[in-house]
Formats: C-alpha cells, structure tokens, sequence
C-alpha cells in the first residue's frame, strides 16, 4: 500500500529560508500568514490530506465515477463524505477574499497546501481546485451581484465550479467553438451547446456546480474575437441566494479514461440553459484566461505533486527490497541482499526525483508569491515586475512542472521493477494520473508556444531580459562564496539558454516554424535554468543557515548534495537542449504529409 | 478506433537496400528466404495480424483475462479462435527448424513479422512469443530425447511454453530464488515453490503449457551457482507424446496490471509438481540467459512495435484533426483550420517518432540478422564477430528501443491532446503496454548495467573496440559521398561515446559506482550512436538508389529528410548524455537513505 507524508519540512525551509515570507509582512493578508499560522495550515492540512484524502486514492481509482440513468454523477465511495470534511474544516477558504467569506490567506500559503492536496488524491483536488478557478473568474471579472450571489457559496465549498471550453471540434482552437447564446428580454442568455471534457462537470459532492462557459452570442462573429463567457448554473439562483430551478444543463456521459478515475470527466449538454454575461460580450477569452493561468500554475502543482508522492514511495521500496549487492563489495553482509539503495542506477533515479521535486516545490512556491505580489506589492513597477515574471514563469510551470512530474513517477514506477507495473502497489496509477496534467490546460506544446510566441516577445522582451538580470545579478552574488560551484554551473546553463534565445530571435522572426520547433527544447531548457535559480537560492540559504548554526543538519547538508547533483547530472542537458533548437525546422517541416503514411 | 498498417514497404527497404538480404543466400535457411518468400510473409502476416489480431487489442484490454474458480483461465473474446488460425497458418513455424517441424526461415525474416505481431497486439504476441523462448532454451540445453517430446508440438504452436524465474522475493537477484528440486528415483524432480510474474502462465489457448522453472536441488549452493533449469509441463507429457496426468502446477492468481491486459500474468504454485532437468544441474541460469537474450531482443522488438502503431495512429489524426493555422499563414484558407501537420510541434512529435521507429527497425533487424550469423555464418571468426556484436548491442536494442517505444507512444497520444488520455481512442493504451516493456526480461537499469559491466569489458572491451572500428570505416567511406553530413553527425557522436567509455574506463574500475551511475546514458548514448549508424546506412541506400532511379523517389527522399532531422534534432543529445555520464556518482550515492525520507 502507498504512503505519503506531506514534505512539511521542506516547504517550511522553502517558505522561511528561500523565499523568506516575513519579509512581506507588510502586505495584505500576509499580516495573517504569521509563522504560527502557516505551521498550523501546513501541519494540520498534510495530517487532513494524508489521514482522509490519501486514503481514497486507490480506491477512487479502482471505483471511479458512475454517471446513472438519470444523469447524475456518484463519486467513488467516501469522496462525498470527505468533502463534507474538507468543507466542515474550512480548506477551501484558506486564500478566498475575506469580504466573501474567506481567510485572506496569500495564495504562496495555499499553494504549498494544494501540493499536498494533488498528491494525496489528485483526482479529489480537481473538484476544488476547479471551483477556485471559476471562482476567480467571476471575482474578477463578474458584477458585484454576481459576486454577492455565487462566490460566497463557491468560497466556502457548498458549490462547485467549472470551467467549460473544449467541443468536440474544439480544443486549442477556441475560435472553431459553436456553442451558442441567445440574449433573452431579461438580459440573460440561452446557452446551447455540447461541452466535451469537463472535468467535475456533474458529481454529488455539492448541490449546485457553477459552470463558466464559453459561447458565441447570436450574431457575434465566429472567430475567437466573438466569444463571450457565461455563468450557467446547474440550479438557478433566487436573488435570496436560495437555489431555485433545475437548469437545462445536463451530463450526457462520462468518459473512460487512462486515470484520474475519481473525477468525473464529463460530456455536458446546454439544451437553452439560462446563463448570464460576464462581463462584456465578445470579450470571453480574456476572461477565460485569468482562469486558465491560475490554473496553469495549478496543473504545474500536480505535476510536483505526482512526482512526490511517486518519489516517496520509491523511497520506502527501496529501502524495504532487498536485491543484488553494492558494486563496491556487500553494505549488509549479515543479510541475503543489500537494499535497493546501494544500487547507483536506482540512486540515479531517486536523486533525479529529489532534486526536481525539491526544485518545483520552490519554483511553484516563488510562483505564487509572485501572483500575490502581483495584486499586493506596494508600488505599481513591483506589481508590473512580478506580474511580467509570473507570466513568463506559467508555462514553464505548467509544461516543464508536468514533463518531469511524468518522468518522475515513471521512474519512481521503474525502481519497483515488475511490482511497479501491478495495480496493487500503486504506482502505476501515479503514471496515469501524472500524465493528464501534460495535456490539459493546453498541451506542453501549447505552453511552450505561450512562452516562445507570446511571453518572449511581449514588451520587446523586456520579461525575458528582466529575468537574464535577475539571475545575473544571483551568479554574480554566490560567486564569490562557497556555494560558487553552483553559480558556475548556472552561469553555463544561463549561457545556454541565452545563446537559444538570440538564435530565436535571429532566426524565429524570419520563419516563425524555427520558432514553433524550437518551443519545447526551449521551455526545458529554460525550465533546467530555473530549477538551476531555485538550487543555488536553496544551496545558498541551506549554506546560510549551517554557518548561523540554526536548522536541521543533516537536512542542510543533504540540499547542498541534492544541489551538486543537479549541477553534476541535470544541467548539462541545456548543451543538448540548445542544439536541438538549433537544428530549427528545415528538416522537421519539409515532408508532405503523404510520407508519413506507412505502406504495406 | 485505431488503424494500423505492416509497414512492409520499410521493412522491404531495410531487408533488400540496408541489410542486403540476397548478401546471405548462400547460408543455411537464407536460401529459403527468397525475395518471393520473404514478400509472402510479410505482405501475408502484415495482413493477418492486420485483420485477425489487431481488431481484438482493444477489446482484449478492456476484457482482460480471467482465472476461474478452478483455475483456468480464460483469454479475451476472441484470442482462442485468433490463435487456432494464427497456428492452422502455420505462422509460429517461419523460423523453427525443419527437423522439427519449422519452416527454418532466417530468424532475421522472423523478426520482421515479430514486429508485425507486436504493433497488432502485444499481449497477443507474448503467448507464442514465450513459447519461442522456452523452445530455444530447450533446443540449445535439452536433450535429444527431450526435445524430440516437446519441441515440435511448441514449434507448431500446438503447446505453449513459458519462463519461471521470479518469485515474491527474488527478481534481479536470481540468487535469492527458494524453489526445490528434489530429486526423485525416476531420474525426475519434484519441484515446490511460487514463482510470480508469469506471462502467459496459464491460458485456454493451447493444450498443454511447457513450464521452463528455475529452482535449487536439494543440497545446491544457495546462491546463483545452485541453480538448475527444469521443464515441468502443465500436463504431463507420456513416451509417444500423447498427453498424460496433469501436473501439480497450478494458476494461484492472475495480476491486475498497467497494461497487456490480454496477457495471463500468473502466480504459479508449484506443490511437488514433476520436473526434468535440462542440461546439468546447477547450470540452470546459463540456460536461461539463452532464453533471456532472445527475448530481450524480442522485448526490444515490442518497443518498436508499440511505437510504430502508436506513431501510425498520430498520423492519421494528424491529418484529419483540424485545429489552429499555420504560423507562417493560414495553409488551407478555405477551411476553418489547418489540420494538426502545419504545426512545428506536432511535427517535431511526428518526425521524432518517425526517425526513431525506422531506425529502431534497421537496428532489430541488424540484430535478427547478427543472431542468425552467430550459427550460420560460414567461418568461426565470423561467427564469433556475430556473436560479439549482437552481445553489445542486446541491452541497447531492449533498454534504448523500450525508453523510445514509451516515448514514442507518449508522443503519439500527446499529438491527440484530450483525446489521447480518452480510453476509446486507443492511445493510452500504447502507452501502458509499452511501458512493461522497459521493465521485464530485466529492468533497462539492468540492461544498462549488462553493457557497462559485462559487455563492455569482455575481453579486453574487443567488442566495444570492433563496433568503433566499424563505425569508423563506415563514415570514413561515407564521407566523401553526398551523405557526409550524415557521416560528420555520426562521427560527432560517436567522439562523445568514445570519450564516455574511456571516462569509464579511468574512472569506473576505480569506483564501480561511477560506471554504475553512468550506465544508463551511455546506454541511450550507444543508442543515439547506433540510431545514426542505421540512418547513415539508411541514408547511403536511400542515395543509391536515387542515383540509380529505382524505387520509390517520394520515399527515398523521405527517408534522406529524416536521415537530417536525426542528424539535425536527436544526434545532440550524445552532448548531455557524456556529460550527465562524466557528472559521475559522488554526488549520486552521498545521501544516507533517511535523507532521502520526507518530514511532517
């Protein structure tokens, strides 16, 4: 059977020790987030996720969601009563605006909790986790009638939220979408339409769900610039915030997917349902994105949360399995076999696993501190800089975050051998679930063309140059002390990653396929650059804190290991990164589609 | 629903232009193997596996197998009767020998509908694909006697075979293994214990099943030198080969997996169960390797075949699947989008696929052909070149093949957006089958560390020193022609292997552990280097018959694009492979493993 425990320790010295969040005291809500109560937050909700969601992980799996004869959706056994205790508890509120309800807690405080949260039960976060995301459309773009009515209910659990996008003609390309809106004398819409991969789009945790939809109203043009976003609740609203009338918005089916079987993925039929504007008509997408980045940051989450929890389990098989003997003569003569843990390429694997989950925990922690001060620092160039950072930082998150929480629970998986592969011991189904989170949210590819044809050239690169600086300034900091080994290593995979950015620039203007060939090697790459940031900020304060004395040892000790490694094994692949992108698009693009076609 | 072709055109180029089949005619077998053979079995099988096994993958995944009450156990709808007509045409026969009933076609020939078979249906494949394994361990062990009672009945198909190595304690470390021999008056062995993991161990395919059992004679070393090899029949088999009392052998449950579903993995209970030795005693694991070696070629073979269904599949949806326009401007105006090829990062997944899968068929077959010149070719010294050659190259064609079948089929379902994480589109599937491929016949760790620490250093490293040497020559006869950019690509990393493996050699006597951290890349690094002899060799064919105006010029000049992309986008990757190898294990293996543990 699995374990978890929530890494409390190391994302305590993420918070205190690298990011150092009393130096934002002086923001708003973070004169909440006081030591004590992120102890409480972090302690209370690892023992929540690991003692009543962790357990409904398999099993969630194994049972998976029913949708019944007459379209309501059963979540697996004990999900519904665990809401209810997720719900009681009050996690959903931890960062919700305190005017509706909420704690007012910064959102780095409830990301370190989320992490938690997907890797205890992924397939149970995403009921919340949408909920948030839809939540956060409406708060920023809805009435104040709209946000009096629904977000008070979505803040504390009652309801549910959704996010409603893709047809079945219609992924990526949002401007191909047909469902439509036809305004009606009372100033609301009827929403008409097939929804396709709604993922919590029916289920019993909640008695109204609050759909975000994206639709075309009667006459708008049918191109990306004629989408409008509507709120379509599954049971209407009484202006008393009392529920009224069931909705004509119905689940058609489920899907039948690789994993997250304990969310239900839906198909969702708009049949003249009665939705309401947000906002401006034609002005949808804009909307829909605020939802889409928080949650691209959010997908980048379980990513790292997959990959924890595969990496812990790793970590207790190969410490339980005795196989084969150290290279270097028996660890253990007294008994029949060493532990796995003498074995270099199972080590290989393990520390690969560390030193990347280590690494997007801290990334995805500064991430969001950076969406805090994004709405909270003191001046505007501060709110600007972090905004301009963050933005440059989500697809890398996003794509990169999930890439290797893929590859890490695939190699978590591969340390079991054969007992890796049955269902059982639950490894696999870290792999299954992992792998959704490359895909949704738009696709890696997706992401990496965000960060090559949007957040590169956006302000003449002034995001991109901004961060050159910042790490800049970093090396140069570091090198001078003794930590100067991994400044080094990042001075080099630094030069790489600007060596691949001025080929982009040279060559992606002149055709832009160089640049769509480019996107994924360069977002890796530039993703080993920041986990590179993030281990010399932590090999630096790991080092701080072993010269003052204070901290736990052999827990500092093991970061600056943890970081060598990286510098040792894990940067040197932005060389190869570089080249690939360098090898452009002559070759990749130049075959008809007619030679890919086997022949028998 | 997923398609799948043979691709018998390509397999037709690498026999006729690379290998150069008619090369052979004159050796024992090849004389059968003529151009008008050789296009039956392929243009036939392709068909077959087409028409009979690939309609059943699907549905035999979600069906599973299932062990009944008496324990039976019973294949998905559909694989019986697909089995009586896959044996009724004879197809396990092709390369059996004749004195036994085989058609003793080339094992190269073999090869090539092999991965036909496992692109069609790999949990299909593995039935008769266990049973061509414990024949051969059989036919290079067992007596006369024993084989002239089983081997004809498994050449046919008539029976099945399979092999029993692992148990609950024990599966790298055959060493650990608890199973008793005792030897009995008769000459027999009664054979007591569990062995788990066994594929196609029981079934309602055929009659009878040959258990190939490792275990230890009573009084045996216990340790590897106290193994011994046994053949315990499912029933027993009397003098005239007629079936006789049914052994104590019994099915005690089958795994719920990942993947290959359609595949029995049994726990087996052997209580006493009758077993004959093969060979001697306590030589029982220098018999398995001959079964372990072919299959790992095989397993190889499955991540080539996953890979090219998968590949195939992304393809086609690339084609029909409408979504976005070209960045260079809209391709198809008069539709409402492009279809998925005008996208560079759906190419970069197509061609990547496209390049690793030809070139991962060049270098099985080469392998196929290797082993058939390991028996036949007509002077010792080649055989023993052969058998040099085929040794290096087992755990690159099992350990790379299968990392690049798993990555292949995550491509290809990643080229599906949503869809691919859909179970009715079939992509996640591939995914899973594939990925059992990296764990069994030996974990690719262990391949890995089959290259490095035996391969590598036998006799004086001649072999590693030969394959240099022929490479060599290869680009130094190249490199005159139109193809020296190929020539130069390859010997760029090849410069980056060499240097690896002497970094190995300084280093990795001294600390075994550096070799042990390294195995894994120089393994993909070997990879990327044979993956560039076979597209060099593919290139200067391809060439060839250009210059000469046979063929067909689209896909010659398909393949000369591809050759590029190699060259252009993978053969970087030899950069970071050298250098994550050079990073060497000190940071790797200096945590206690309570580093390694998280804190709450």
């Amino acid at each position: 059977m699995p374990v978890y425990t929530a890494p409390v320790r190391d994302t305590r010295f993420v918070l205190d020790q690298v990011i150092g969040l009393d130096r934002y005291a002086n923001l708003p809500g973070f004169e909440n987030a006081t030591p004590d109560t992120v102890e409480a937050v972090l302690t209370e909700g690892g023992r929540f996720v690991a003692e009543v969601l962790f357990p409904l992980n398999q099993t969630g799996d194994r049972e998976g969601c029913t949708r019944n004869a007459d379209g309501t959706v059963t979540t697996p056994t004990g999900f519904k009563d665990a809401y209810r205790q997720f719900v009681e508890a009050g996690w959903p509120t931890l960062s919700g605006p305190t005017e509706y309800g909420g704690q007012g807690l910064p959102h780095v405080v409830m990301t370190a909790f989320e992490e938690f949260l997907c890797s205890a039960n992924m397939a149970f976060q995403m009921y919340p986790g949408l909920t948030a995301g839809a939540t956060a459309a409406i708060l920023a773009k809805g009435s104040d009638a709209q946000k009096a009515l629904y977000v008070p209910k979505m803040v504390s659990g009652e309801w549910g939220g959704t996010m409603n996008l893709t047809e079945p003609q219609c992924g990526t390309d949002l401007g191909l979408i047909k469902t439509k809106a036809e305004p009606q004398p009372d100033g609301s819409y009827r929403i008409t339409g097939t929804k396709i991969f709604i993922s919590a789009g029916e289920h019993d945790l909640t008695d109204n769900i609050i759909h975000l939809v994206l639709a075309k109203v009667t006459g708008a043009p049918d191109n990306v610039k004629g989408i409008s976003l509507f709120i379509v609740p599954k049971v209407l609203v009484n202006d008393d915030g009392s529920l009224g009338e069931r909705n004509a918005v119905t689940c058609g089916s489920i899907e039948h997917k690789m994993g997250i079987h304990g969310n239900s993925t839906c198909v969702m039929n708009y049949d003249g349902a009665t939705g309401f504007l947000v906002g401006e008509e034609n002005k949808g997408l804009a909307a829909m994105f605020i939802m889409m980045n928080a949650a691209r940051l959010g997908v980048g989450l379980q990513g790292l949360g997959i990959g924890e929890v595969a990496y812990q389990n790793a970590v207790a098989y190969a410490g339980d399995r005795r196989q084969g003997r150290a290279l270097t003569g028996p660890a253990e003569p007294e008994q029949k076999a060493d532990t796995l843990f003498v074995h270099p390429d199972v080590r290989r694997m393990l520390m690969e696993a560390k030193a990347m989950t280590e690494g997007l925990r801290a990334l995805c922690l500064w991430g969001a501190l950076l969406v805090d001060l994004t709405h909270k620092a003191p001046t505007p160039e501060e709110r600007e800089q972090a905004d301009a950072l963050v933005s440059l930082l989500t697809p890398v998150i996003k794509g990169f975050g999930t890439d290797m929480g893929y590859r890490i629970a695939t190699d978590a998986q591969q340390v079991y051998g054969g007992h890796g592969y049955i269902a059982e011991w639950g490894m696999e189904q870290y792999v299954r679930d992992a792998r959704i989170a490359m895909i949704y949210e738009g696709t890696n590819g997706v992401q990496a063309m965000d960060l090559v044809g949007r957040k590169l050239p956006a302000k003449g690169g002034a995001a991109i140059q901004a961060f050159f600086a910042m790490v800049g300034e970093e090396i140069a900091a570091a090198k001078g002390g003794p930590q100067a080994p991994l400044a080094e290593s990042l001075e080099a995979t630094l030069g790489e990653l600007q060596g691949a950015t001025i080929w982009l620039m040279q060559n992606g203007f002149a055709n832009p396929n160089h640049a769509g060939a480019g996107a994924v090697p360069y977002m890796h790459l530039m993703g080993i650059v920041v986990l590179g940031l993030m281990w010399l900020r932590m090999g630096v304060a790991a080092q701080r804190q072993l010269d003052t004395g204070e901290g736990d040892r052999a827990f500092l000790e093991a970061k600056l290991t943890t970081a060598r490694f990286f510098a040792d094994r894990i940067a040197p692949r932005a060389l190869s990164l570089r080249r690939e992108l360098e090898g452009g698009a002559d070759a990749l693009m130049a075959l008809p589609p007619a030679a890919f076609a086997a022949a028998a």
